[in-house]
């Protein structure tokens, strides 16, 4: 009955092959005349999906995670991934090979400290790190008397004969209708970013930024419609996009023309030592623009300024009609989810649904829509303790059914032309404890800390995190996670700059879209997140000294009553669920069959 | 009846010796061929309160201020203060003579981008400028084509025939029995942090350090026993303290030989210079040291290491004989206080009384503990508008007659040997408007949310800051001041590294004291602010999953009720109150006569 296109349920594969890899790969390394190499998991743009042909690492060493590192020397190999992962490397990676290290504290430069010789040469891929992560490995070679050599074809590329090709997904036209703003001003608004910086030109090193200034949209990469890019954008004169005119129709290339020269991506290392040349300025942004951008134009006599991509910040602020978009997105993913929901209350108490079940109901329900482009992120869909692994993803191993007692968290989104949306529910499944309503009404206490926040202009994420947290901390618990991350606008669901954490030091400015997810995971216990998307606007409060902001919700389906313990709750934490609970009522029901409707009036009756 | 020993109330000096005197001090740069010259408001150490000796700001331009620069070029002059004090420095400078700049935003090197002129030489003291400020004018100057010079001695000294002597305050021994901790113990846990730090030799350059490490305290500035000193820390070997002997006794000294070798100031230079003469590298204070230290190290052929000194975070955490210090020293404080609020409900009403007069009775009621050693900084007492002005001070032109309709604002604070107190109280006196109620009590929220907050291990005064706000922002309004700073045992009454604050990115640890004070300001109507001392502790948190903090108040003295609305207040935050009043009464009735007795019976009654 149900299915899902969008994700897939396999574990990864492991095992003998691997061990032939890495003894190619060393054999490889010395006749390029390098005693170790480094592999990071990342494609040249740091981007959080990568394609296949990026997947080096875990090709490597079998670790399939979403962040790591892999450094492989004559005698030693070892992966580097953070605290989520190190359960799964262990599992993954063949232990006789590899050993598996912390990524994040100490950091991999303490193991290279320790394993590094005087005289070694360390290889990396200049494509591959930022300039920053560069600079550690240069440090740590030579505290160790090493060398760290930049090489210029990858050795892992030239024994990984059955490598993917590039991926060639077809670009398309992300139109005014969604995008809302004539392209010309966007240039005109990151040439007075480019005037600011005081730089001849700018490039555009994350294709989410060559997306939304050229108003394009691909699909390179799972999740996200990403048409993997590049542009550079002068002080003066026409852009430039690098893509492959593969991916490029008639339509979307004459679009782009109108705006910038179109380039295959091979022409952006001539180009920019063109530029360089001149003894230009060149701004790169340093979360995403390769080492080898910063290198070649510092060989080609230029100036590399690093910096944040000033388009990340107008990017992050959506104008009106990407906000009416994001609602209409929103409202139309509420009845997907509603059917979802009031579909698990009628079968779980059954016993016989697992979670990939309820992945595969959930994405039908959004395939019905009829507009579904993909999820946003693959379905997190956790009952009883796997609801307590924070990045759980399912496969048919892991798969668990759901069982009277349990508690299910589903944290899943969308991907529409008219926005993106990422929203967790968590779902009682018989009778709950007392431990866990104490512990799910402190969560959504928290939740609506934040939901009726006011705050003047200028307030950061970092200074509104603990609004969310101050429950959890009364009662000697928390969640490692931050509280909310941005969101884009039909692009990726995880967006910078701002984000609501302590390390977010960005100011929240109206136009912005922002989760707002607390949590508790008790480890092999049971996991809650309340997650709703959260759009700053203006806050018109009656004798303000100051311009003051708020949030309005965007995401609309029933938070769990059953799960409630209404003693807890201040008298305006219950009216802003009455008053959330009948909204979602007045915008879901016209758009549902009868039995839903019943399932949501019962779902958001007044407490 | 009452008077204050410690402050005065006469508005500063103004008007003709000054045009003088910067003609004086511009011949004095002609004859040094210096075309300008940059004068701080500091001392060698960057003190909040200076010995007059180092007023050269207030000599030379009349501005009286805390914070502030002068710059003299030969035909401009600027004085840059920040916007506390815009107001004051125009009516204390000779507008003809001085233009009026801003401190902060923009910075003076601003200006100095438009004035000064290629090939102009700007003198500058290096021992009253940290690197940090040295570099940003020397950056200034090179962008002007100008040069920055470092004079041996200052060209205003030259002119000022009547400078005071430095001060020769006597050194007191800071027993055990207050500071509670075997000083051989202190100098191991320095010597662990220049271990961490990975130098031969740490330089204190605060006098605050030198006190704390030494177990002295001084009397060479207002408000703050600090003895103006250095010490040389190195890694191994006996470390010196460098003092004015004129200000030691036998006793003194013979304490300090016990430890430390003592030299006069002026051989600081030489025995630095022989350090760095062997290539040592030195730790410098980057907050304090003047440039002046880290230029001699660095000539002599040493390295100079700037950073946060690791005393600051050592003295910060209060050991439990500091501790049990600062608890006795606020019951002391709290029965002065009480008599002083009993005396004022009692005054007030018949409109008699003026500011002066509270401040006056306030240090009188402190005196009569017989303890006093000093008040912590100028008594901050504004009614009506007054209250408004963050750093209000007193004298005798501004003092404002206490009217029924207005709210007295009173912030004071007490130096006892066994700990340095700090409070904030607001008075209704007569009828306070609807309004006033309003403000004061969601500054109440705010701060009992402060004292009441459980944040776990780890936690910066930057998480919890917006916890004193929310309640305001829900108005629509702010306050314009952090949170809270850290206060010293028996030294500054202002105390790093960590705070309340957007900015406070020190953990909060357990033995640190804080004070939590927010407040609102109506210009031009009323001030509020409510203030309390408190102690990070452990807190004992049932079923807590980690490490838990909480505060413990220190400062016990009664809120005003009148100006509580307690339809405002949820249960909890009445419980807070209702418990802490109970706690005053409890500490305070033993201590004060009958008449106090009663209004404080009614003071701190249950709401």
């Amino acid at each position: 009955m149900f299915e899902a296109h969008f994700q897939t349920f396999e574990e990864p594969e492991s095992g003998v092959a691997l061990t032939a890899r890495l003894a190619a790969f060393r054999e490889e390394l010395a006749r390029r005349k390098l005693t170790g190499f480094v592999i990071p998991r990342a494609d040249q743009q740091q981007n959080e999906y990568v394609a296949p042909s990026e997947e080096r690492l875990a090709w490597l060493t079998g670790f399939t995670g979403s962040a790591g590192l892999a450094i492989v020397l004559g005698l030693k190999a070892a992966v580097f991934v953070d605290g989520r992962y190190t359960l799964q490397a262990a599992k993954q990676v063949d232990s006789n090979a590899w050993s598996v290290e912390p990524l994040v504290d100490p950091p991999p430069e303490n193991w290279l400290d320790r394993h590094l010789a005087a005289g070694d040469r360390l290889g990396f891929d200049p494509w591959l790190h930022t300039s920053a992560a560069a600079e550690r490995l240069a440090a740590a070679c030579t505290k160790a008397g090493a060398e760290l050599i930049a090489v210029d074809s990858n050795p892992l590329d030239s024994v990984w004969t059955e490598r993917p090709p590039p991926p060639l997904g077809p670009v398309a036209i992300h139109g005014t209708q969604f995008s809302g703003e004539a392209e010309t001003d966007k240039l005109k608004r990151i040439r007075l970013e480019i005037d600011k910086l005081g730089v001849d030109a700018l490039v555009l090193s994350d294709s989410h930024a060559v997306a939304w200034t050229f108003y394009i949209r691909g699909a390179d990469v799972s999740h996200t419609p990403l048409p993997l890019s590049y542009a550079l954008v002068p002080k003066d004169g026409r852009p430039t996009v690098f893509i492959d005119h593969r991916k490029l129709s008639n339509s979307a290339r004459d679009h782009l023309e109108h705006s910038a020269d179109v380039e295959e991506p091979e022409a952006l290392t001539p180009k920019l030592t063109e530029l360089a040349g001149s003894g230009a300025s060149i701004a790169l942004d340093s979360a995403t623009a390769a080492d080898a951008l910063s290198r070649l134009i510092g060989a080609a006599g230029g100036k590399a300024v690093r910096g944040n991509d000033p388009v990340s910040l107008l990017k992050a602020v959506k104008n009106l009609t990407e906000i009416e978009g994001t609602r209409t997105a929103h409202r139309r993913d509420a009845v997907a989810l509603t059917r979802f929901l009031a579909w698990i209350d009628r079968e779980a108490h059954t016993g016989a649904l697992t979670e990939i079940d309820t992945v595969e109901a959930l994405e039908t329900f959004r395939r019905e829509t009829g507009v579904l482009k993909d999820v946003s992120f693959p379905t997190i869909a956790g009952t009883g303790p796997n609801g307590a692994i924070v990045h759980y993803r399912v496969t048919r191993k892991t798969n668990r059914r759901i069982s009277p007692g349990d508690l299910l968290l589903i944290d899943s989104g969308a991907q529409y032309e008219d926005g993106t949306t990422d929203v967790t529910r968590t779902i009682a499944i018989g009778e709950p404890t007392g431990e866990m309503r104490d512990r799910f009404t402190r969560v959504l206490r928290g939740h609506i800390a934040i939901a009726r926040a006011v705050f003047p202009d200028g307030t950061t994420g970092a200074q509104i995190d603990t609004l969310a947290r101050q429950f959890l901390w009364q009662a000697g618990i928390d969640f490692e996670h931050g509280t909310g991350h941005g969101v884009g606008s039909y692009l990726s669901v995880h967006e910078g700059p701002a984000r609501i954490s302590k390390l977010g030091t960005t100011p929240l400015r109206r136009g912005m879209i922002l989760s707002n997810e607390p949590g508790y995971y008790k480890t092999d216990g049971f996991g809650i997140r309340i997650e709703n998307l959260e759009l700053v606007i203006g806050a018109d409060v009656a004798g303000a000294e100051k311009p003051m902001n708020a949030f309005e919700t965007l995401t609309l389906a029933p938070i769990d009553a059953r799960l409630i313990d209404l003693k807890m709750l201040s008298q305006l934490e219950l009216n802003w669920l009455n008053d959330y609970h009948a909204r979602v009522r007045r915008e879901v029901r016209p758009h549902v069959d009868e039995a839903t409707k019943l399932w949501l009036d019962a779902a958001t009756a007044a407490l």
